[in-house]
């Protein structure tokens, strides 16, 4: 039994690549499953003058890949309304205020309106702006905006950016896309943690003996080089996705499985993570800047070759880390982090490493407990991608006379379908969004904790000189990314790439 | 390297069974990898009137299995000699004296003396006494006594008998065999444990909500009725193999892996088994014998009418029973354990059951937290036999857009050659004894403990009329067995059988 959702999309953005390639087929697809079904509409807006008629041409082309029979498609697309919009035009937004409440009226959209904010950052103020002054938000049902990352660049500027949205929309309203956090990795975490008590009652400084998250691409800036050349590893993912992930880890348990309940956790943990001054940050973050090197059994360009990449670029497309949360769980437990491209293999991956048997039981009667070689540690793997699951290492018994301890790996790994970023995981965001599903979005107190975070080591790194590039591709990382863990007398776990 | 090492056998029963099938074989055995090489004899003793000739030629026949060289089969037996004996008859043991006294010099045995009693435990005082007044005790080297079980048959029985053995030998003189208690097992139980800090943080009352032990047989009594009908599952299992993993399984860490330090802490463990009254006894454990039934897909007899066995006998081939141990480790924390002939599936198997989650967070918001259902436990499993291994029972998320919680086993499963009671089970006992190593062997308080926990329950029951058979071969015990735990509000995990 779906419920069918009424509602007014609105989208910003209507002829752009975005919106035809993901938008408009997951609309489709919530069609079909008549989540929207009579009671919806659709206004595109964007520079060009187009006509209904073209616009609704463009999505149903759009929708080729889903082999809508002839009916399907005209059911659809009629619902499909075109509005030029230069977003400056205070006139063409007083056009679409009339056709928004006229499409209400006609399809009984109850005054449920969603915008979504196709298009770059900046026009996020002045398009928000108008939407108020020129009264396209309803007064009658919900009102919703839709943006996509990236959010700002530093504090200061997401921190205008948010003022300029939340002068219209309140924090409930506003649904910030992280694609990358998308539930199954929120629910594996989740279910690894909150669905094992064995797990849960370790979860803390006094059975843990570090985490380890490393986000590994093994690709390299492809075509994205003009825009990455701006950002780097430290925007582009320790931001977003590695803190959303230590937060996930960090958290207390939520009282319910809610995206309010999680969230709220979620913060918690992002305010304990320590903000590092100057000395921290060069004792605890390290960079890197891939050259050439071998990737899936390529040759490849140094970054700096890299199409719209300066020759002289100094951008990190590597960060590793050490991140520590001042709270009574977490207190001496290091989050060590990395994330780069053109590594040695793909891969999103958390080890939870498991303090050592206090003593070795097993050494030899006569040997002082000083000399002993600790036991191999028990490790907990949450597996994000290419597959989800988990693993555990434990230590078992050779077999045979002797008694050797034998570290084993218990492996619960899952093949699933990799959500991030396809035409399915904007189909469950729009679905999340009529229903107003948060979970799978940012929280402007999590953006903003995130950003004071990092702002500290970009300031540090802006002002000191480094030598690039420093880490072949096909490796995992310059040799301070292995030093970082050597000198706490640790190593990481996962390590496909010997040095 | 193997070290040589120097000493005298004795053994009384020479030429029984055991002897033959077990004894011979384990010390060509030892001797083939030199353990015992030049500067080692065995004497023969029993009632029968053998030569060296015909004891020596009984010996190899013995070793046929094992394609002995013409070489290696002479350099052996020509160390052997043999010994009339009537236990009682004081002139036999002198010459057994004087015979012992020259091979002494002749091999260089320095003195070291083995006395292994394979004989019925009747014997087993008057044999100490006389090796004692007779002085077959040597004043130089080590003297160790090896026995088999049962040793008694209740705590008075066993401790008339350990008051005449130790009247001659000192506690770590004395080896009592436990053939269930193999290395293998504490070795198995140990590694679980002590090897893997996350399981060790665990093993208390505060996260585990109870241990269940089963040992089950899926053969009746075959040709030894006659002895089982005297003696029943609570002394034939549960005084013994059953006791010892509930030792293994509730002692504190020792401080080293060493059979002094295990024993003392087995021994802690033990005394800390709560000594039921009558009415906790009725409470606490069920009793049952087998019927007709299917084992092994094979019609079998009622206990009551295998060999041996008296038509109306009540001797109980199933027991099932909780245990509590008194202290802060474990109060309040079920032990329930469980033997039986004829049951559904072989094995020895332990569950530790740890607590669910402390709330279910998965379940619908709006649920009231008094009605959720309770999330699938955490469950290690230990294999003792047939194969050995561990196993955890984790919850996972299933696969797909939807959150249900799914419990998948992770299996360390080996599969070893099963060393109770074989050539190679002995070997190891004779190796660990010429070492001096306990580990493998009962120590008295032990024996002693398990006897005062299980007379009770004897007492109990001898006193109470029951209606036998109340089970059928091929199941897994009386409907109490099951009753036992649901009236707890739990089940057994392992469960071949269904009800």
């Amino acid at each position: 039994m779906t419920h069918e959702n009424h509602a007014l999309f609105t989208i910003f953005g209507a002829t752009g690549d975005l919106a035809k390639r993901k938008l408009y087929p997951s609309l489709f697809r919530l069609h079909r499953k008549k989540m929207i079904h009579s009671h919806f509409a659709v206004i595109g807006t964007a520079r060009s003058d187009w006509s209904n008629d073209r616009f609704r041409k463009v999505v149903a082309e759009s929708l080729q890949d889903l082999n809508p029979t002839e009916q399907e498609l005209n059911e659809f697309v009629e619902h499909f309304y075109y509005q030029p919009l230069n977003v400056t035009n205070t006139e063409e937004y007083i056009s679409l205020q009339q056709l928004a409440d006229e499409l209400d009226q006609k399809y009984q959209l109850n005054g449920n309106r969603i915008f979504y904010l196709a298009m770059a950052p900046q026009f996020f103020g002045i398009i928000s702006k108008h939407i108020q002054s020129e009264n396209i938000i309803s007064k009658d049902g919900f009102n919703r905006l839709i943006i996509e990352k990236p959010f700002g660049v530093d504090h200061e500027s997401a921190t205008q950016l948010n003022n300029e949205i939340s002068a219209v929309f309140s924090e409930e309203q506003i649904f910030r896309i992280d694609h990358y956090l998308g539930k199954e990795m929120i629910q594996n975490i989740a279910a690894v943690r909150f669905g094992n008590n064995i797990f849960e009652s370790l979860w803390n400084y006094k059975y843990i003996d570090n985490i380890q998250i490393t986000l590994a691409e093994s690709l390299g800036v492809e075509e994205r080089g003009g825009y990455y050349d701006q950002s780097g590893a430290l925007k582009d993912m320790v931001q977003n996705h590695i803190l959303q992930i230590v937060a996930l880890l960090a958290m207390e348990p939520p009282t319910v499985f809610s995206d309010e309940a999680i969230r709220t956790e979620k913060i918690n943990a992002l305010k304990a993570v320590r903000i590092f001054d100057t000395k921290e940050v060069n004792e605890n973050f390290v960079r890197g800047q891939y050259g050439t090197g071998l990737t899936n059994k390529k040759g490849v360009p140094a970054y700096r070759s890299e199409n719209g990449v300066k020759p002289d670029s100094v951008t990190e497309t590597f960060v590793a880390g050490k991140f520590l949360i001042d709270n009574f769980r977490w207190t001496g437990v290091p989050f060590y982090v990395r994330t780069g491209k053109n590594m040695a293999e793909k891969g999103t991956r958390i080890n939870i490493v498991f303090k050592s048997t206090p003593i070795n039981i097993f050494r030899s009667v006569d040997e002082p407990i000083c000399n002993t070689k600790k036991l191999p540690e028990n490790i907990l793997t949450i597996y994000i991608q290419p597959t989800e699951g988990f693993s555990l290492t434990l230590n078992g018994k050779k077999i045979g006379n002797g008694f050797d301890i034998d570290p084993t790996k218990l492996m619960f790994r899952q093949s699933v379908e990799n959500l991030e970023n396809t035409p399915e995981a904007y189909e469950k965001l729009l679905s999340d969004c009529l229903k107003g599903d948060a979970t799978n979005f940012t929280h402007w107190s999590e953006v903003e904790q995130s950003w004071k975070i990092v702002d500290v080591i970009r300031h540090v790194w802006d002002q000191t000189p480094i030598d690039f590039p420093n880490y072949s591709s096909g490796s995992m990382g310059p040799q301070s990314a292995f030093d970082l863990l050597e000198k706490d007398g640790r190593q990481w776990v996962w390590c496909p790439f010997k040095k």
